[in-house]
């Protein structure tokens, strides 16, 4: 292992690359990491430290916060290489402005602009031969912070890590999935975390997911806890609908994570002269659709998923299904907003911001 | 270090103690553990190789589901010492239910009784030298389990650890607290985690309640998401009303925790001959009889505080304080619960365990 100090970043290099071990065909989502990640601690009041290093597990008191009271927030996003071989990002300014959202909420400091970007910045360079070219492969990013400060008594802890894991990537999910509507569970309450990336979050829709799961049902799509008759989101995707030809989708809130695919889309959509309507989807009016065969289109929308094809839906132990139709909005929203990601067409948003 | 094998579980015995570094008249709650903790691992599908070793870090994947997605619940349960220098549990079995009731609330497996009880019972035997007698002296005991299996894709860990640490404690609050009723925020949702001991669950309080902390309230008493207008619980407690001389506590549902200390004080309130009735309590009662001078006590309940008394609460910016009363029930229920606990009166309940 090197030693050297770039700007304030210190870097430890691994001394041997484990990519020649990795098979690019065959990657499970989430499952290999690069060589290095980046790790920054917070102490008395302050940010210090940065260093990137050999992925490698770290060492936590039994007693640490994140363990007992769940202070954990994460974000999720991906790099992508061109033709040239030059590293991008997607609006990663939307990601650093999240993860520090979700910071407030769960009374966690918030990580410095510089320490995100540079830290981000200089470990996709340093792993830059893991990303690959092309066909749906991208880098995910996973920036994400801990409570590390120790003590069994519930209130937010004084200490907390900040780190940056690379995964290369595929894509999310393979083929169609089938959902159940939330009829008795739920993500999120008014008031609370759901809007946060926070990790909490997740795990709570473990559960329900298993029964959908056995059920034959790949997702949920969640609704509102206190009436269960509104559209929220599913487990890690925004939803849209398309009834006839207008694109619904429900609009962010405290209960709903405000999705930078799913905002990305809405403008896209716009610009290619779809009507869209941000509004509350009601249950009964999916239902209704799907009936009279106004409903020609489900998808959910994230990150990892990019876009999701929802063949079906499950509500009152009725399984509706849609016709399949050719030229959907899924498949054209999806073709543009990869090629810009993946510099293959014009970035007329300004969205992309180049690895340097 | 020296090694051993008592019935299943393996002990590994520190070689020095840290007791006589503490300083067991100033303990801050949750911050102190004792020499020793127990661990036991779930991998393939099994528990296996229980340890008693000495408290120290543990080595985790940054990848660890804990980290990303919340997988995490907890237990806390108290030990006290008898004159005779006998260790007694209370309710333990009440605990280790709830435990895995919140072990499949968040998909996670469950512990197996012998696990739980004979490494509560070794760990507690090792290290009982650390048990204060009296004076609201007892040990503190905090059971956990965390998702360990690497991997960041939202979906339930194959990998566990379940754990118990020790702490000395005093008793929790100090002086008397007061309180807000939540209006905006939330602890919990219709469908959601609310009454699993879950890690997140904590977290997504506490920026709520550092605001309550700057308006001058230390706890916020949580009411049901979809409404504002029912009293549940306060973060770490359930709570009692009492009006006129009827106590009151609110239902257990799947948004609030069933709390060990309420359930055990409604038994004994009923024996001391008090009117108790378990029944929504709605805030606009509430404050009603603080109008009208009806409402005389409120009180927090719950294992580490015991019983917290409140001396006032605010509600739509209105603060209303009841007049100091003597006899209180709060005061009774306490001396009640804290002398069976430590056996300094009959249990007639059956709820005391000897620890041998
Ligand atoms: C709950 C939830 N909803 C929606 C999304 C989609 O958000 P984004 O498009 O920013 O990835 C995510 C994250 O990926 C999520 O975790
Ligand atoms: C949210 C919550 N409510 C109530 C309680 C009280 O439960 P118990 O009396 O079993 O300690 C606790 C835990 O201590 C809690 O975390």
């Amino acid at each position: 292992m090197s030693t050297t100090q770039t700007s304030k970043i210190e870097i430890r290099k691994a001394t041997s690359s484990k990519i020649s071990g990795v098979d690019f065909e065959n990657l499970s989502f989430g499952a290999v990491f690069t060589d290095h990640l980046f790790e920054c601690d917070f102490k008395n009041g302050e940010w210090s430290n940065p260093v990137i290093k050999p992925y490698a597990p770290i060492l936590m008191d039994p007693s640490s916060k994140v363990f007992h009271y769940g202070q954990a927030i994460f974000e999720g996003m991906k790099a992508y290489k061109d033709d040239n071989n030059d590293v991008w990002l997607f609006r990663p300014d939307e990601n650093f402005k999240r993860f520090n959202n979700s910071a407030v909420r769960m009374a966690m400091p918030e990580v410095p602009e510089a320490i995100f970007m540079d830290g981000l910045n200089e470990l996709l360079k340093i792993d830059q031969e893991w990303i690959q070219r092309g066909n749906g492969a991208s880098m995910y990013i996973r920036p994400f912070m801990i409570a590390t400060g120790a003590g069994v008594i519930a209130n937010p802890s004084d200490e907390y890590k900040f780190m940056i894991l690379l995964s290369p990537a595929k894509s999310y999910y393979s083929g169609e999935v089938k959902v159940i509507i939330a009829e008795h569970y739920s993500r999120a309450a008014n008031g609370g975390i759901g809007a946060a990336k926070a990790a909490g979050n997740y795990a709570a829709q473990f559960y329900p997911t298993n029964l959908a799961n056995k059920d034959g049902f790949q997702q949920i799509i969640w609704t509102d806890d206190a009436t269960h008759t509104k559209l929220e989101e599913a487990g890690t995707m925004n939803v849209f609908f398309r009834i006839n030809d207008t694109l619904l989708t429900a609009p962010t809130s405290e209960r709903i994570l405000d999705g930078i695919t799913r905002k990305s889309l809405i403008t896209m959509a716009e610009k290619e002269g779809l009507k869209v309507e941000v509004r509350p989807v009601i249950v009964s009016e999916l239902v209704e659709a799907a009936k009279n065969g106004s409903l020609k289109e489900i998808f959910g929308a994230g990150t990892a998923a990019v876009i999701s094809v929802i063949k079906g839906f499950s509500y009152q132990d009725v399984y509706y299904e849609m016709a399949p139709i050719e030229n959907t909005y899924g498949a054209l929203l999806k073709e543009k907003l990869t090629s810009l990601q993946n510099k293959l067409s014009e970035d007329t948003f300004g969205w992309t911001v180049k690895v340097q």
